[in-house]
């Protein structure tokens, strides 16, 4: 699989294209026209079609794709065909919210431990799981083999702990906190931030930019 | 203030300036070269004076640019200088999360109720907003004034909820469940999705690509 050139633009449609999949197999759709994936995605049918030639073009004339041929193969450019250990460093309502979500899982996402600062949180189990206390994390990490670290920890105290994990051994961050960790970790580690107020904020200006089109027309 | 033609990726990065110009502030900085702003946000000043250029160049040669200015501007863009009545639907883990999340009211959002189908939290408060029986939305709305509404419920029900909130007056879908609401909902509403898995097969996209990468060396 060639998967040199590919832009960052394709690369952030991918797990849109592999949600989608995911859908029409659950619905037992078995193949499927860029022209109905355009449809349901909002993407033209030349962009899909150019997209999926980047990964050696599976659909056929004719016939279109074959829907789960497609969602194994997007899914092993995602890397969700192998099982990646992840911890949650945060077990407040967010960090608990995500330890709930068991769609991860079945994506190959394996959560196998919770920590959090908060000693009355120490014990209590999520999804079968016990919050442990963040002291314990680099004892834990030598332990166990863990790549992925979800931080749902306040700004103040972000910084100091991805430079701890990344010593212990951590690979990826999933980061929550209202801060962007790229610029902090060295070459190699995986940032993906997610700033929900920034999606909020972008829902506003659509909401403001509408009211204001329609006082003036 | 002229905002034609402004890109859709210009407004996606509206935001972040936001953002970073927010901390800069906190930080007691009251000017900013785009070279600075350049290598704080990983964006090529070019770039910077480009976007904001979009908004009439607040930017002064020899000067920068002054960030309390320049806040309250894009602020004003993105319609944060008004106040905006959300409610959150599904007060589980993840809805109770972003009722907790006290920046949200700082930039205008003003949370006004919260609701849910389990009779078990009827009446249990988040800061302070007791939790009230779906059923009692459409009456809700009739009595408020409220814009948008956060849809942190499951995927199954959600597009039946989205079709009575429309109805009932709400007019921004701040959307949690794991499929767009785009399609369903008519024109002129707004909708911004969160698909948070998404967030994470990006993340697992970098690290197995990364790790690939590091084997073929």
């Amino acid at each position: 699989m060639d998967e040199k050139g590919i832009s960052k633009a394709v690369i952030k449609r991918l797990p849109r294209y592999y949600r989608y999949l995911g859908e029409l197999l659950e619905a037992g759709v078995e193949r499927i026209s860029s022209n109905e994936l355009s449809e349901k995605m909002q993407v033209t049918a030349s962009q899909i079609r150019q997209d999926l030639n980047n990964f050696g073009g599976f659909g056929q004339q004719g016939y279109g794709y074959n829907v789960q041929y497609l969602y194994n193969e997007i899914g092993k450019i995602l890397g969700l065909d192998t099982v990646h250990n992840m911890i949650i460093v945060g077990a407040g309502n967010l960090g608990q919210a995500l330890a709930n979500y068991v769609n991860f899982e079945k994506r190959g996402f394996r959560l196998v431990g919770i920590f959090d600062a908060n000693p009355v949180l120490q014990g209590v189990s999520v999804r079968g799981i016990p919050i442990q206390m963040i002291d314990t994390i680099p004892e834990f990490l030598q332990n166990n083999d863990v790549e992925i670290a979800t931080l749902t920890i306040p700004k103040e105290s972000v910084v100091d702990m991805a430079d701890m994990l990344v010593k212990n051994g951590i690979r990826a961050l999933w980061n929550y906190a209202h801060t962007d960790l790229n610029l902090v970790v060295p070459d190699g580690v995986i940032v993906e931030n997610v700033h929900l107020s920034e999606s909020l904020m972008r829902l506003s200006y659509n909401l403001t930019s509408y009211e204001r089109n329609q006082k003036n027309q």
